[in-house]
């Protein structure tokens, strides 16, 4: 029903497709290679974005750059995964689940060649890998939209904030993994998708992608989010979260303190959901944690004509940390804790890591 | 110190000057003209705008359209400002002050009449006429920028939302008045400034005025502004009006009911600062201000490209009201009210408007 972001097609040798969102929301158009180097351009240029779909896409491109290799002998295969391991992760600077996904590659390719495998053993055996993080990802969105569909009822209308959807992950997505699911299970919902200033990613991906899987959906820009909470249209927020601390502050994408404020301020729940792997536990609350400032040019001029005057002072920090006491619950396919604290937090991520019994 | 959105160069004849507002923020270009046709199509296309500067350029498009005539019998220099007035009134559908004005003209024009005044006469009366409404207009600002001002210290740093400056009136603005009454009395006072989507006023006219006018200016999107709150940069709000219900409800551009809940949460006071006649005592409370809904390309294709998908449901208020709990103060030429309440709005307009003692 969603869109399908990251695909492997074909069987050995195959292909990455992934949806071209540089060109959405005015096309849906599909960049099909098997070559690594153009997969690596891809991410660089945001064709694929999203931390769990860009993990999803480098994992493929390791394939990518070993299945010519299959009748090489094994140490050689390992070489060249490991140099495209290096090559992908010179693609995007922050997102932590490229070099996650990369090295999980990596290990994998090392443990095969100490099992003497052979070359079209590794290919194989780093195929299934690649496979599995991204049936792991996308099983972790349908779990979350799962636990996340219990707190939507028929008729209930969403507010989201951003693009936590299919177009982020390499499923279904976070915030809007309950829509979909809600979806499936016969209920009418129905979504309030704000633009989200400076870069638009409510417009340009969360309205495209709810559409496309026929859901309705209605755009606002963020300063009329208040207006339609007071007019008692939004029954609950769903939002991801770029980052979570320890106490269960949450930092996401610019402006989503501000709607954790409105529906406060109206009763409405607000919904965080995210994989565990977006709690950072050495981080104690969200003033620790650092925020990126983004250049003047996505504010003054975002849109190709300028909007504002040459030279005008610009604040643009991309996130902003949203206090636990806002956040109603924090939704992840490990489990749903509502009212996050820091024990809550802790025992959660104790749950999803049990330490090994060695 | 702060830009003259509309004057009127020479004596009689002279010509009306006015900023062209659609060539901000890239270019302060003055439109010049002694045609009142010229100036009519200038209301309509936005060159001027703002209900007060609209009022003022429509009062001086009367005495354009009669100075020629000065030797003409006084019933036709009358009849010639009828026609003037008619067409004038006809260049937007909605801004009160503009039918005021044109009333206010239209009435002296009938009294210079009936005390039998030559034409020359009569071009003279109307051309005193629309000066004292200019400087009636400049007045009221400056006094509300005096009564305002006395809500900021040295130092302090104000969130405005739209544009309510010398922009929008033929004086220094309403709520940007006491900005510039403080700068004039030495204080350091900085501003930050909410781009105002979807017309982005803030961006356009805001930034580019007040650093015109030497004020520290910092440009934020309007999801940014809970964060900048949340840092403790803010120390006092001051925002605009379009109509204030009897009850001290404010109905103000899309996004300032959302920036009045921010304020709350973070203790910050609300200034809502409008002259006298922004006031409709027949509206009993905020709920029953009809708000304009405006078309959904202002949002998905509000800079020339396309930002949103094809055929997606808009909602575009293009006004929110703050109910009066929220507002600290409402400053008026004719003095403050703190917790505004009917009572004290009834007050205010009887000191306001005294009835006569016939």
């Amino acid at each position: 029903m969603t869109v399908e972001t990251v695909a492997w097609t074909g069987l050995l040798p195959g292909k990455v497709r992934l949806v071209d969102q540089t060109r959405l929301p005015l096309a849906c158009v599909y960049v099909e290679t098997d070559d690594v180097a153009v997969l690596c351009d891809a991410i660089r240029r945001l064709v694929v974005r999203g931390a769990p779909a860009i993990g999803v896409a480098a994992a493929y491109g390791v394939v990518l750059a070993v299945q010519a290799h299959a009748d090489a002998p094994g140490v050689d295969v390992v070489g060249r995964a490991k140099e495209a391991c290096a090559f992908l992760a010179s693609s995007r600077p922050t997102a932590v689940n490229l070099f996650w996904a990369l090295e999980r590659m990596a290990r994998r390719a090392e443990r095969e060649l100490l099992a003497r495998r052979s070359g079209a053993e590794i290919v194989s055996a780093l195929h299934a890998e690649a496979r599995a993080i991204h049936a792991e990802d996308a099983a972790a969105c349908r779990r979350m939209g799962e636990l996340g569909a219990a707190f939507l009822k028929d008729g209930a209308t969403v507010l989201t904030h951003c693009n936590s959807g299919a177009l982020a992950t390499g499923g279904m997505g976070t915030a809007l993994a309950p829509i979909y699911v809600a979806k499936e299970r016969g209920l009418s919902v129905r979504v309030f998708a704000d633009e989200t200033r400076p870069l638009l990613q409510g417009a340009r991906l969360t309205a495209w992608e709810l559409a496309n899987a026929g859901i309705d959906v209605t755009l606002i820009t963020d300063g009329m989010a208040a207006r339609v909470f007071g007019e008692g249209k939004i029954d609950a927020v769903f939002v991801g979260a770029d980052r979570i601390a320890r106490n269960g502050d949450v930092c996401n994408k610019i402006g989503t303190y501000g709607v954790a404020i409105l529906a406060r301020e109206h009763g409405v729940p607000f919904y965080v959901v995210a994989p565990v792997s977006t709690f950072d536990a050495k981080i104690a609350h969200g003033g620790a944690i650092p925020i990126e400032e983004r250049a003047a040019e996505e504010v003054t001029q975002g849109f190709g004509a300028r909007t504002a005057p040459p030279g005008v002072r610009v604040y643009n920090p991309a996130f902003d940390v949203t206090p636990a006491r806002l956040v109603t619950a924090i939704v992840t396919e490990a489990g749903v804790i509502t009212a996050p604290d820091e024990q809550k937090v802790v025992e959660l991520l104790a749950r999803a890591h049990p330490p090994s019994r060695s």
